[in-house]
């Protein structure tokens, strides 16, 4: 470790004025990421804007992020393909299968909302059914793997699930789950959200046969807003075809024509980006990495956030989502009030938190209150996090 | 006019050390726009980077910037999306139109390749017919309006054109256009990739009938790349649906499930994107309005156009594609070795322009050297560039 918890802390601006436990939302970004960021813009404007030899830096750029990405996603960097953000990567996903009319999605009742409107599209334009299972209804009891298994139809052919449920925290059994679906008489394509699982689980993705990965740098690497990436599994390429399609994706002829698609999952890219968030979700790697390995940080994450779980739910009128202590660093919890939860006190508390500089959120299913631990929290913010929220709650007495 | 061409110039880091002529590829930034993508980074990290203050100050940031584009394009905020780039526009066109199969698309021969690729996967997944008809060919005699006539069915469903050919540099009659279409039996689509419009005409979209209009903001704007849109016009509007889908697009009911689209054109945007783009591109956009009205800046370019077109000419063994002076900035030629196009001296020029510090580009169909000009554009620069031409040929005399 070359660099210590306080010093990361001293390079990263957002953290110089608040208590922040959004990461689950955005990740805050160090100084040299956004200075790479600017770096970047000047090298593309000095060398071009648009000329052979920027086109060959900017190729560089987009060779070099692939391959740090699969490095720490444990693939190869000829299934990764750069997008906007995570929701994007699983509309590629969504969008570029061979549906059938009757053909069946299973989803978990923890989706973020983007995807079951997806989902509902697809159900309109196509006639696919889809289905819900429940899992936030046994949450602290049900094994997964048995749940999905019970719910999956002969006619299933997508499974979407998050690798962490954005709502509980909860880490679902990746590999587990992607084995059932393979293993059906129908095989069972698997694609998994996972907007909360980059940056904070030590992956090794081809291990876990998961055919499509979609994530974002934005949140727990804390790179920049607007790059995010997918990973196709090689076996599952053939089957996913590009659907917003443009120079990024298609080999051209001698005349300019289409002739094709890139023969490795850049066919899903699409067109111009802002090439110079590279340099920043390189730059915010790299500086994770300066401090610990990614399995060290995801031990702090869960450390911070089992004491943040275990100091909430000592507090009178608050209760954790979660049983036992998350294995993430989304540590979800809500207020009682005669006995139920209390969604306007959730609404009430964040505001209260945010005006003392506490960064928080609701969440509205459940109905809860978010805070993420990162390994680069403070038991010191955790315990000023839990004396603001008892205020509050003195303060909201009954 | 409060600022000069040299005082515009000396703010573009990009034209301190080049002659740039790749404005259709990409337009260089001034400084002061780089800087407030800088200073919106920095604003989002001390505000945030999440949480309920920052996410209005983006919100508004959005609102913003729909608002500055809606001015320049002569159309209602409510019209518009903002998108990743034109081409992401373009496929939320074509992929959002209820198709059926037989359906067929009418494109010109001058689209980019991206669109052409597009159109051919929703050929396979929905059995659509499309056909393209020659404008290439009869570049410097035909009538478009007249051609599109004679190439519609009684099946199409949408026309496919540039509003500016990026290839030749004409302009087409967009309203005339858009009349024949909507005027058919069965009301035609018109899907314009303006790439090379937006920043370059004076428009008013509105007026023009057109009904998807998709845009970049780093080509003429000179603004960042990353950072599009795409105009729906609200006679359209219910036509087409959303394809990618993400919290940007969708309302959600009180415990987070989606309920339907937002009202307006935002119901086509995704997902989290780098919003500190938008404060580049409105910075961009106020610095060319410094200089002048659009129809000023407009009438600029095509007097340099013009100048560079006649000189071009006049060079022994080089002929523009176009007869008549370009009525746009983009300014496309040959050279012809022994009576023919020669390609390969295409590329060597290029080549060989920039190791020399001037920036072109070769296209491939047809094949040919397109040169832009911007109002920012110099004559001594249109001047050098002839005389390297001319070095050029004649360091490669035969």
């Amino acid at each position: 470790m070359s660099v210590s918890i306080a010093q990361y802390r001293q390079r990263v601006p957002a953290l110089q004025n608040k208590a922040y436990f959004n990461y689950g939302g955005q990740g805050p970004m160090v100084e040299a990421a956004l200075a790479a960021i600017h770096s970047a813009h000047q090298t593309i404007q000095t060398r071009g804007p648009f000329g052979s030899k920027v086109y060959q830096w900017m190729r560089a750029e987009g060779v070099e992020t692939r391959r740090m990405l699969a490095d720490d996603l444990g693939v190869s960097p000829q299934t990764l393909a750069l997008t906007e953000n995570v929701t994007v990567g699983c509309n590629i996903a969504l969008w570029g299968l061979p549906w059938r009319s009757g053909d069946h999605i299973l989803l978990s009742d923890c989706e973020h909302p983007g995807i079951i409107a997806t989902v509902q599209e697809l159900q309109r334009r196509y006639g696919i059914e889809f289905s819900i299972f429940p899992h936030l209804s046994q949450l602290n009891s049900a094994d997964p793997v048995s749940t999905i298994q019970a719910h999956l139809r002969p006619t299933t052919r997508l499974l979407v699930i998050s690798h962490i449920l954005w709502n509980t925290g909860q880490v679902l059994p990746l590999k587990a789950i992607c084995q059932l679906c393979h293993e059906r008489p129908q095989p069972v394509r698997v694609l998994s959200d996972s907007a909360q699982s980059v940056g904070m689980l030590p992956l090794q993705l081809a291990k876990t046969g998961v055919d499509f990965y979609a994530f974002t740098g934005h949140k727990w690497y804390c790179g920049p807003a607007g790059l995010g990436g997918l990973y196709v599994r090689p076996e599952a390429m053939a089957e996913l075809s590009p659907t917003y399609i443009g120079w990024r994706g298609i080999t051209l002829g001698t005349e300019g024509q289409p002739t094709g698609w890139e023969p490795d999952a850049r066919r899903y890219e699409v067109s111009t980006s802002n090439v110079a968030l590279c340099s920043g979700l390189r730059v915010a790697i790299a500086t994770h990495n300066d401090w610990g390995t990614t399995e060290e940080r995801y031990f702090r994450i869960c450390q911070l956030s089992s004491s943040l779980w275990g100091k909430l739910n000592s507090l009178r009128s608050v209760r954790c989502l979660l049983k036992s202590p998350p294995e993430s660093g989304l540590v979800s919890f809500r207020i009682f009030q005669n006995g139920a939860p209390a969604p306007t006190l959730h609404q009430k508390l964040v505001v209260y938190l945010e005006t003392r500089q506490f960064y928080l959120r609701t969440l509205l299913s459940p109905s809860c209150v978010r805070a993420c631990t990162h390994y680069f929290t403070t038991e010191s913010e955790i315990d000023r996090l839990i004396d603001a929220i008892e205020e509050f709650l003195q303060s909201h007495a009954w």
